[in-house]
């Protein structure tokens, strides 16, 4: 029933494996890593520089856009694409994450979430059926469900009650887009934290509603590592193979690699774009503080290895002065080398998973990853 | 003996010309427009940005170089070019602005400047020699004298002793300069205000020093039009036809053209990319403040008759929104755009000039700069 993703490689190692997703903006390599622009744009950049990188989907918030510039204010633009003057896929996420983490004044009952505007207090009500139509009408390419999840550390009562609204409201999601004659799709997110049982029940009766991909929610908020990816092995095993899977707001690479390796096909992550602004920048050789005193002098590129406009024309040294000085030009030269790194790791990633030395891509990226530091 | 600079057409109807100006790091066609990069780079945009709207030459700052990173660093770097990686020409100022506008506790002598660091307060001294010697270390295309002026309004005394240490300083800045093996070329900076008598003391006592360059210092400080431009076309018809001339820190358009019916060649102003920043934006039909609610659903270009990057692709919305939301974005695209209106008025006046049409650019330019805000 749905076309719009399909696997093109499987690693025989592995249950990593490369896919397409099409959507009415144009096709989608997979894995992939969805920069962020909460708010129509890749901080600090260009949407040209964005293109230019090699983005081939781009995330934004239905939480922002709704509050600022509004719904109808977009539509009336001729929707987001139209409005933002971006070409390729969009995905936007429900809005859920900054309720619960932005919104003061967070109501949640069966009907849906009522919360004060972060803005000036306006009080807003948000039913699963609002947030499908809000993002149908933004033109979104991948539109997201309303789900709920409980801050963490939480007890599995709580987490009981996040996965059974999370569920029922996933079906008045779909009930509700089924309602509109659109090529546009609607993914569900899956909760029940780290509890194999939880999680179980909540991937199952997504998929009995049959989404075009589904997202674990409620990930990456502090659990152990290893918990985290027993969770993503557990779902994984459940989920069609035949549909996209995302892991939401998670972005270290080692433990990117390792979801990769489980069998996740979508990221995204503030990490390479919000630690470029503030100075930290990835490098083949370990993470650089560009700020620190011993870059003054430094005429090398950030990084040898790597090919993008940073590094293929400033130094160090130059790039600390602008850091320094406070200089917007900083964040953007720094933004465009950490998207480049984050963009080049995932292009590996499907070079390597089709050239069957994925294995070999991950021991190294996750060795390179536990450096801290820059190693010299 | 200079043969660095040469120019090309004269205007029959005004003193207007065009003119190439030949330096270590390629050709500056005049009238130029300078955009300005005080700390190493054009805010908001990275190098490639600014070559692409046609930038010839840049301006970085003495001052703030000097004071971070030091002229011991950027020389450690293999100078100013090396140091930002801006591989065409660069033009410095001598830091006297900054450190008369800037600074705290500044005590001037014969000797020459004493100051305290704006940022921490630590005593610096700078001879005229001393200016020289930074900027040739620095490696800089054009340096300029060390200058001294009052703070406007001034009564003709102070004028008078500005004129006397200007003077006396250019001469020692000219005999240090001639120590030096370099293809680097001095210009001289005439003080003086509007005062016909110590404008001409001051132009006249430059020209025994035969500069390579000649620029306009104190103006464009809140006296009135007529009187700066009765000043420029006096000192002008002083001044060597084979030399350049700069009119420093004045971008209004319709002063611009004015300058350059009177013969100027040279400009810099932060005008374009500071108005960038807050949101002021040039248009061929007058100004738009961008954030006016006005615009909220604006779906047009900013200006439809201007090719940059940001007319060709985005809408008044879409800038609207950026900067409502604070984005660096909103910096960047805006920039582009003024930047490019700049440098783009800066080509028509060339071409105007070298097709005798410059009286008609003229007038258009003026009128259309008489428009305060957008006419629709």
């Amino acid at each position: 029933m749905n076309a719009a993703f399909r696997t093109t490689f499987e690693d025989p190692l592995s249950a990593a494996r490369t896919g397409l997703l099409e959507t009415p903006h144009g096709t989608v390599e997979t894995p992939a890593f969805m920069p962020v622009a909460s708010q129509g744009t890749v901080k600090g950049l260009t949407h040209a520089q964005v293109e230019s990188l090699g983005a081939q989907i781009i995330l934004l918030n239905s939480y922002h856009l709704l509050l600022r510039p509004g719904v109808e204010a977009v539509a009336a633009m001729g929707g987001l694409h139209a409005f933002i003057s971006w070409p390729k896929p969009i995905l936007t996420d429900s809005g859920g994450f900054q309720i619960y983490s932005l919104s003061p004044l967070v109501r949640v009952g069966d009907e849906g979430v009522q919360f004060a505007s972060h803005l000036d207090g306006a009080r807003i009500v948000l039913r699963p059926e609002d947030v499908v139509d809000l993002q149908v009408r933004m033109g979104t390419d991948v539109l997201m469900c309303l789900d709920h999840f409980p801050p963490y550390p939480y007890t599995e009562e709580t987490a009981k009650e996040s996965v059974r609204l999370t569920t029922a409201w996933a079906r008045r999601s779909k009930a509700r887009f089924a309602e509109h004659d659109t090529r546009q799709q609607l993914w569900g997110i899956s909760q029940g934290g780290i509890h194999r049982d939880l999680r179980t029940r909540s991937i199952e009766a997504l998929m009995e509603q049959d989404f075009s991909g589904y997202a674990y929610g409620g990930l990456g908020l502090g659990e152990p590592k290893t918990r985290l990816f027993e969770t993503l092995e557990h779902g994984n095993g459940l989920l069609p193979r035949d549909r996209p899977r995302y892991l939401m707001g998670m972005g270290y690479v080692e433990d990117v690699v390792e979801a990769v390796a489980l069998g996740v096909d979508f990221f995204d992550c503030v990490l390479p774009t919000r630690n470029a602004r503030n100075g930290t920048l990835f490098t083949s050789r370990g993470r650089v503080a560009i700020k620190n005193q011993k870059y003054a002098r430094d005429g090398r590129p950030l990084d040898e290895a790597c090919a993008c406009y940073t590094c293929r024309n400033f130094s160090r040294a130059y790039l600390r002065h602008l850091y320094e000085r406070d200089e917007i030009t900083s964040s953007v030269l720094n933004t465009i080398h950490n998207l480049h790194y984050y963009l080049d790791i995932f292009r590996k990633i499907r070079h390597s998973i089709q050239s069957n030395s994925f294995n070999l891509l991950k021991k190294s990226l996750i060795s390179n990853a536990a450096q801290k530091e820059e190693t010299t």
